[in-house]
C-alpha cells in the first residue's frame, strides 16, 4: 500500500487542528475527523472528510491517527481514556500526537500503544495558526525511525520543516526548549523596549537599529512592532505559554536544570492572568513590567 | 574646510580602539593618538599617526577627537580630568565618545563642553572586535543633529550602520537596551540548551531546528555553536557585560523600569566572577546554570 493510500484520522479541530486537517484533505488523503465539540467537524465534512463518533471509532477507520488537542490530560483522554484510541488500536496503527504535552506522559502512552502493536510518535509544532494554515509549520518528531519515515509524507502536507530529533518524548522536549527561548527572549525584549521608551528613544528606531545586531531575535523582529503599535491580541496566548512553561519546569525539575529566566516570565504572566489578561498574546508581557513600574493610583484611599 | 581635511584625535587604543583608529588612518584622515599605556601608541605611529602626551594635547592638535575607553570614570578622566580635553577645548571642537558609559554622565559632560563652544556626541558601538577590525560596527549616536552630520564621514570609516537616535545620552541609552537584549537572550539560550542536553537532544539539532523559528536569535545562531563546542573564550567578556548591565540598572532605576531578567543574569555572572571566570565570554553563562544544577562534590567533607 502506498503511503498516499493511508487512511488518516484527525482528532482535535481547534485553531491549529482545523487548518492542519484541511491541508491533509487538500493533499488528497482520505480523512476521518472527530472533535469533542462535534459542531466543529462540519467545515471538514463539507470539504470531504468523514466524521466519527469517538476517538476509538476514528482508530477503527484509520491507518494513521493525528491528535492535536490542548494539554496532557486531553491527549490522555483521547489515547487511553474511555472510547479512546487504545481501545481500538490495531496492529500497524500509527498515532501521531502533534499536541504540546509532557514528554514523560508521552513516553508512558507510547508503551501502552506498543503493547498493542501500534506506534506513537510525538510531533509537536511551532509556527502558530498562520503556519498551520499555510502548511509552513516546523515539526519536531520523537519516536522510532521507521514510524517517522512512515509519517513523513503526512507531516510534509502540514509543515515545511520536519525533523526526527530522537526517541519517544524527544519532540516534546525540544518543543519545550523552544518555548523557553520564546518566553525568555520576550522578557529581554519587554525590559529593553520599556527602558527605551522611558528614555525617550523612538521605539521604531529601537526595532530597526537593534534588530539587525547581536540583540536581534525573531521575537524582536516579529513581535516588537506589535508591542510598539500596542497590538496585544494573540498570536500565541499567554495562557497556553504558561501551560508550556509549566511542562518545561516539570521536565527541568526531573533533570535538575535551573530555569531562573523562565521562572521570572511565569511569575509575570501569573500577574497578568490574575488581571484577566491571560487571553492576550505573549507580547503583552510588557504590561506586567509597566504595572510593576507604575505608582499605585489608589494608594491613599 | 572639507570634512576629509578634519584633523582627528583618537584616545584609547584597546581591543576596540586600536583597529578603529587604524581604519581612520587607512581612510586617509590625519590622526593624532594617545593612550594611557603609551606603548600601545606605537603600531599607530608606525602606520602614520602622530602621538600626543595627554588628552589636552590631542584636543589642541585636532578638530575632532574620538574617545574609546572602558568605563564612565575613564571618560570623565579623559574629558574633564587634569590635562583632559576640556582644558584645551576650543570653539568648534567636536568630541565623539564611542565608549559605553552612563547616559546621565554623558549629558553632564556635554554641558561642560558646550559652555566652551565644543560639541560632545555619544556614539557607542556594537559588533565586537571583529566589527571594529572590519569597519562593520553599528554606531548609535546621541547629540545635536548638526554635530552628527559633521561626524558622519568619520563614523562611516569605522562602521557600516550609523544612526542618529536622539539628543545627548540617547546613543548610550539605546546601547544599554542592546546589552539587555544580548544578556537576557543568552539566559534563555543557556536554560534551553542545558535542558536539551540533559534531555539527550543532540545540541547541534537544537541549534539547527530552533534557530530558524520563533525561538531564534543572534545569540542562538552565533554563540549557540560555541557553547556546544565548549568554546567559552571571549567574544565579549563577562566582566564588561556586567559593567554595561549595571549601567542599564542605574538608568532603569531612575526611570522606574523593573528589569528582572537582567537582574537574574547579573546574579549568575556574579557567581562566575567569584569563581574567577569573569574573563570568559558571555556564552559562559551556561556554566552558572550547570553549577547550580550539580550536586556539591564536597558536601560530606
Amino acid at each position: 500500500m502506498s503511503v498516499e493510500n493511508e487512511r488518516i484520522g484527525f482528532i482535535g479541530l481547534g485553531i491549529m487542528g482545523r487548518p492542519m486537517a484541511m491541508n491533509l484533505v487538500r493533499a488528497g488523503f482520505s480523512v476521518t475527523v472527530h472533535n469533542r465539540t462535534r459542531a466543529k467537524e462540519r467545515p471538514l465534512a463539507e470539504a470531504g472528510a468523514k466524521v466519527a463518533e469517538t476517538p476509538a471509532e476514528v482508530a477503527r477507520q484509520s491507518d494513521v491517527v493525528v491528535v492535536m488537542v490542548p494539554d496532557t490530560p486531553d491527549v490522555q483522554d483521547v489515547l487511553v481514556g474511555p472510547r479512546g484510541i487504545a481501545d481500538a488500536a490495531h496492529r500497524g496503527l500509527l498515532v501521531i500526537d502533534m499536541s504540546t504535552i509532557s514528554p514523560d506522559a508521552e513516553r508512558e502512552m507510547a508503551t501502552v500503544l506498543e503493547a498493542r502493536g501500534s506506534d506513537l510518535l510525538d510531533a509537536p509544532v511551532t509556527g502558530g495558526d498562520v503556519g498551520a494554515q499555510k502548511a509552513t509549520l516546523t515539526i519536531m518528531v520523537g519516536g522510532k525511525r521507521s514510524a517517522y519515515e512512515r509519517a513523513l509524507p503526512i507531516l510534509q502536507a502540514m509543515g515545511k520543516s520536519v525533523h526526527h530529533v530522537g526517541p519517544s518524548g524527544a519532540g516534546q522536549s525540544l518543543k519545550l526548549c523552544n518555548q523557553i527561548l520564546c518566553a525568555v527572549n520576550m522578557l529581554g525584549l519587554s525590559e529593553a523596549l520599556l527602558l527605551a521608551r522611558r528614555a525617550e528613544i523612538d521605539p521604531q528606531q529601537f526595532v530597526d537599529v537593534l534588530g539587525g545586531g547581536a540583540g536581534g531575535s525573531w521575537q524582536l523582529t516579529n513581535l516588537g512592532p506589535k508591542i510598539v503599535e500596542r497590538q496585544l491580541d494573540p498570536g500565541f496566548m499567554i495562557r497556553l505559554m504558561q501551560k508550556d512553561l509549566s511542562l518545561a519546569q516539570a521536565l527541568a525539575s526531573r533533570l535538575s536544570v535551573p530555569l531562573p529566566g523562565t521562572a521570572a516570565v511565569q511569575q509575570l504572566y501569573r500577574g497578568l492572568e490574575a488581571s484577566e489578561d491571560g487571553a492576550l498574546g505573549t507580547q503583552a508581557l510588557i504590561l506586567a513590567l509597566e504595572r510593576l513600574g507604575r505608582p499605585e493610583p489608589n494608594r491613599s484611599s
